[in-house]
């Protein structure tokens, strides 16, 4: 099976991300893979935390996620029609807050919280994946912005995290799959690593196949290297003033 | 009241719309009124009209209106989140797709139907007539497809219809206000116009100070020319192969 | 097209507002315009505002209209039984609030607040219009009650209002429409004035044919005297101690 | 304890119900039990059946009640604001409708069936007891409807149906109560009869004190009697074209 | 017709109840009446009372019924999933609340609650009134922990109550009807007793023939003995420590 | 830290598993995992698929998971009162319906569905991986039934699945968490393999600490054997007819 552009299977798409992308959040990411594109939107809310959490002086971190209706081949019915936001996307707003609770040290935040919105303008594979490594950006600048206004000099950011989607095609694992080729893979992986290499989440599915384990150490295998070139871009923005990053 | 970059009170913001922004909408159009943006997307359903439609071979429109939850200076709750539309969403929703319905000819358009998605990215005032000015050049690029589809010739597109926004300040009308401008107002006035300059809605509501059948009358001749530049910049995009339109 | 009872375009329904109609609200008016027959209550709150307005010194008022399921020739469901309400009945209530509350000046009114209810006994068009029109002397009873309760001396109630709805049949404007006048109308507005004869609220909507100013100006011209004769019926009763007020 | 007007524990209040109360329902009665007023409309569905019963040539009945928000001494929030209805609301028309069904032979009705909509104008105690009694004549008027239309020569009407509240004061029982003395009684029972002195339904609940038998065989005999006044009342109206009865 | 293992008409089920079913909650009783087996959790809020009751010194209880999906012969659609619950399941909720409320003194329980939980693990009958008789064991021992937490001397559980159905086939009455009885009885009542043979609640219905108070006094006849033999278990169980109780 | 019982680190908790727990579900499993309780029930409905599985002559089989409100410690709200499923039991049900599909070849199996319900009657940690591991042996119950009721001789099920939790707890990985274990471990892994070995589905989550690939191999072997234990059980009900098999 080839994959568009020739792409090596090992290979990730080609990736941007565009910072300050809406002028009203503290950080604000449109992150693009390939042509999967969804703006990352982080916010954050001076001097409130959860009811759990008040008078224990540390902070949090939520996030949500939904895809526009058109973002997809088909025109998906709104979830405020239905009337109740759908399984899959309560799974992956969970996906989202979890992992990137991983980045900040609650401790020295204050009693202060951050509200991560992801929004997909166009789905093409990889939504969850492209999310939670765009909103890590985001997160990032909402951060500083939180510790000017919050006259914070500790800084709660301790590590980026990025994600990769890799699948199983033909028993070969296919990196960063597209919404083609997710429809085909056997098995389904995302795996969300911090920048030591270390794992933060992993979440693997045999779709139509069983897998063994040596399967899944090389999936995790071609994963690693994708995710350090992700987090590489993430870094050439927070550690600049930059506004845009893409690799081919 | 000086308004922004000294922009008299009879002239509208500076206007951008981007045509095919996303890839899979049939008509997909980014319009910007200074710094709002909002992304209109048309879906076409080939053979699908609403139940009490079925069987009379006629066409329909029906629309749906958003807000991204950092669209806004401060974060909104999603709807989703508190389980129902508010008031406002569904009355700008009814509102855009009202006006739509006016550019068709339902009864050349044979049983299919259209869905217009305004999702607003950033809101700075003037959602619903962005909305609308954006939406109109979208629906006729979606109706282009909908006919190569069905190979339907005859065109069901009638006219094009814009939209914007006035209000009374110090007695004065402001035309297309922005968000600052829109919080002072005495007055707030929603108008449509079809290419000849006719009415398609009017809404005019005393916020604070009822308003005389004079102050009414300026207001409209105020944003007569104003709708007529915008139907002069989606006409400069529908009758030409053009990707991007901008005035100042 | 000849009217029923052989009323002329410009001339209103019979009207009667009964007053006290239910015991327990502090106003409560019936209002009938022609066959539409709607139930306003207006209930007073004491010492109880709307979170965003506590502490201010202020007060507040709330709408809500709702339609009987048999109000109408063929029964609707219920909305609590859909599970939620229409955009209609939103845009509606909206409506109704936004316009009573230029009926007051709240700042002479203390932290108390109002609630009025309308619901539709039965329709025959016009029942956004016969509701404020009947609401407005739910609302002046209900007031009187307040400041009896909370011994204020300022009155809050700043002046009276009416709606009426005109419609363009044959390219002629026709006042306060009935519902079967109403389906056949191309262009349906409704218009809210105070008793200096300034406007309030006017919506106007192509319904199938856009409309010059001209058109609208006519529409305007005869709504004025009709709602001008409503204002005298309410004051008919707010001037005095009556119970019901009639004209054909 | 001494009742309003010094009527008889054993006594209903004053009764009045009128017919054709609203013009579009097929029939419509406004029944008044003392100051309780509910608004019963009984509306016909021809050719249309639930699901579970289609094709088995048998009709149905359901039923509704609901609350004005201020039919009460405090407005009630609307179910429609909280989504939804209360078990209250529920309990009631579950037991409307089971007990208007027994009125009917549905094997005598064609597949046709009839919505039941009580609505609660104002309430001062026995408000589901005057629902059915209402209920009742509005439904048999709607069957005259649904025969002339089927041209069915059958009458599905079997029995007339009636129902009285009485409650347990001071160890003696009260006929029909109000409001005051519903929140002060310590057993609370309604009972639903039909022309023949036969129980239809029975419901008591020990609001404070367990009752005997000896107790609850008397308050079926003083409610007895009260349930045979209204049954003639009822057939005041059946039996004539006349629109209204009252008894003191 | 012959009841299942030759019952005798008047007599009851097998009885058993199973104390400590579930490790967490304060009182935990699963019981079984034949075939129908629920789950009765009584769970204990310290120094938690509804809003309208704070500060007044005394306590509450709420019950809360619900049926497993495939308790039922055929499976039920969990309510979650049509979102709201069936008026059945809020009808047996508030009967069961309201009863068991009738075992309590609040004024010496001081400001906690009881939560009662009655889910039925399998259903042939009967599920109210087994939730009932269950849940007053289960409510006893809830207490006990309540004293204990609270160190509170005064016992507010005041009296055993039980229930039974009886119902009407051939002119006969029936005791505890299981499902299948149940679908073929032409009265149906629900009856809730207390130690001293007192009424604390009845509900009969007519399901298909009106019934005669002679009838009515039959039924209850039949009942009170039954209904003895429960209270005879509970005591089995609350007088003593042991765990299970059975009669056949 | 010492384990209840002094377990083994690498072992799992005391396995029960009682076949035919309920009388009317085709299979029905009542699963323990030390005092986690789950109620399995697996029912069949002969003749339908979901609508886009219409006419493929296919299967198909989804899940869902509930907790009973007292199967924790402190008493959790009923979801039908906040009137929406939490992302949580959604995500576990999606989880238990994906794997559970892997057990069957849905091309033999007919037009013909499969609903897997799990209620958890107590929680001690592993309530989804219990759940899945006795809705296996219900699947394999009621796959039995469907091949008699349609007369199908092909047999659908394929392969046995079973699932455990491990976990990291000072860097030692824990197999088969209970609560408490639960609470306090860095890692939290669910693994679901079949009768080969094979991984079904794989999720890792890094609650405190990021882990490596070092230690999620380590996490893997001591889960394989418990897995294995497992599908024994589950082998010995459904290769023989016993009802109940429990093992230390």
């Amino acid at each position: 099976m080839t994959r568009l552009n020739n792409r090596h299977t090992h290979n990730i798409r080609p990736i941007r991300m565009t910072r300050r992308y809406t002028a009203y959040a503290e950080g604000s990411v449109l992150v693009e893979f390939g042509q999967t594109k969804v703006l990352c939107n982080a916010s954050i809310n001076v001097g409130q935390v959860p009811k759990f959490l008040k008078g224990q002086n540390t902070g949090w971190l939520t996030a949500e996620y939904s895809m526009l209706p058109r973002s997809t081949h088909t025109r998906m019915q709104r979830e405020i029609t239905r009337g109740k936001a759908s399984g899959r996307t309560l799974e992956i707003s969970r996906l989202i807050g979890r992992s990137l609770r991983q980045c900040l040290d609650f401790e020295k935040m204050g009693e202060n919280s951050i509200n991560i919105d992801c929004d997909v303008i166009q789905a093409d594979g990889g939504t969850r994946t492209a999310s939670i490594t765009g909103a890590c950006v985001a997160l990032y600048d909402a951060i500083q912005v939180l510790q000017e206004k919050t006259k914070n000099k500790e800084n709660p950011f301790t590590q980026h995290i990025a994600a990769l989607s890799v699948g199983l095609i033909n028993n070969e694992p296919y990196l960063d799959l597209d919404y083609k080729e997710d429809s085909t893979a056997d098995t389904d992986m995302n795996i969300i690593m911090n920048e030591d290499g270390q794992l933060i989440e992993i979440q693997g599915t045999a779709e139509h196949q069983p897998f063994s384990r040596d399967i899944l150490n090389k999936m995790l295998d071609v994963t690693e290297s994708g995710i350090e070139r992700l987090i590489q871009c993430q870094k050439a923005l927070t550690q600049t003033n930059d506004e845009t990053i893409s690799i081919d």
